[in-house]
């Protein structure tokens, strides 16, 4: 059985990794943007129902349109990002049961399809997927801008029309500028953050 | 800058990675539990919200109290299995944005208090969060068993009485008995999943 990563695994997953901004000139590849949703796509969602949908904004034109829906204070960091993922979910998710989980698939499309399923599945399993995003793509050496602030809706309109996929949130990706983060925010205790029971 | 992770480390992470219900006889100790909770807490939330709260589950009657509220299917993986996390988040966070995020906490804690503001985050990040404990769970080592089917509102009343927490998912921890798993289910091809813009 495999025992624990390295210390310097660890770190650049977890310890040392931090929110980026700025970037080097290093660009993201086509082939790197592969390799992340290679990785991505193993991770676990509830019935293997996968809702997450990506659009990889890496064209002047996507960014600017992205960046005009955005926050204020988020647009220059997609203007200046190599690319920015937007992070969605397929309410339509169910369809696609009976080729993702063979065994019971169309009593699983059935169940999702339920008034209010579909929502609730595909927001936590689509949100778990994009924090999958953010870990396979500082596991191959990259660093992440997660961002929430934007207007959804928009987005929705600009990016997924005609499909009943909505905007979760977006994420730059790049390999970060050095020194450029705001020192660390502190954390929650074990204690405050939980208990045994 | 770093590099990408060895081929093994992304194996254990994600490529080989598995789902788990049945489970070796290595116990999961308190030691353990806090090194992922150390590892996790590092991971990104939005304005650094930090909003999921958990409840490790490992006593006799705890793990019978939890598989009671649980699918029937979901029974004897609780019960099985060392221990369970329930992973829920605090729809009082705002509260804790002046520590959290010193620079803005008081505006943030507004923000956040709004009318539907803290739901959505709290449900987003502590999601995130839930996928970073199962994540720091496998570069430890261990092997995870997410589950959404059970009661939310019976754990909330059993585990979260007095408090604003609402439970998100649970998830089986420990280390998974070689061979049990079914056949992998297939994933979405890149294309079916995204495209660039």
């Amino acid at each position: 059985m495999p025992g624990a990563l390295s210390s310097a695994a660890l770190d650049q997953l977890f310890r040392t990794a931090r929110t980026y901004n700025e970037w080097t000139d290093q660009p993201v590849d086509e082939h790197t943007v592969h390799e992340i949703y290679e990785l991505l796509k193993w991770g676990p969602t509830s019935a293997n129902s996968c809702p997450a949908r990506f659009v990889w904004v890496r064209s002047a034109e996507g960014k600017a349109r992205l960046a005009g829906l955005a926050m204020e204070a988020n647009r220059p960091k997609i203007l200046a990002a190599p690319l920015t993922v937007i992070i969605g979910h397929d309410l339509d998710f169910p369809d696609t049961m009976p080729r993702l989980f063979p065994a019971r698939g169309e009593m699983m499309r059935q169940y999702f399809r339920q008034p209010g399923n579909a929502e609730v599945t595909a927001m936590r399993n689509g949100t778990l997927q994009g924090a999958y995003l953010m870990i396979a793509a500082r596991a191959l050496g990259l660093d992440c801008g997660p961002m929430s602030g934007f207007d959804n809706a928009g987005v929705d309109r600009a990016f997924f029309a005609g499909t009943r996929i909505v905007s979760n949130f977006i994420c730059c990706l790049g390999y970060g500028k050095p020194g450029t983060p705001w020192p660390r925010n502190p954390r929650l205790s074990f204690e405050e953050a939980g208990r045994f029971a």
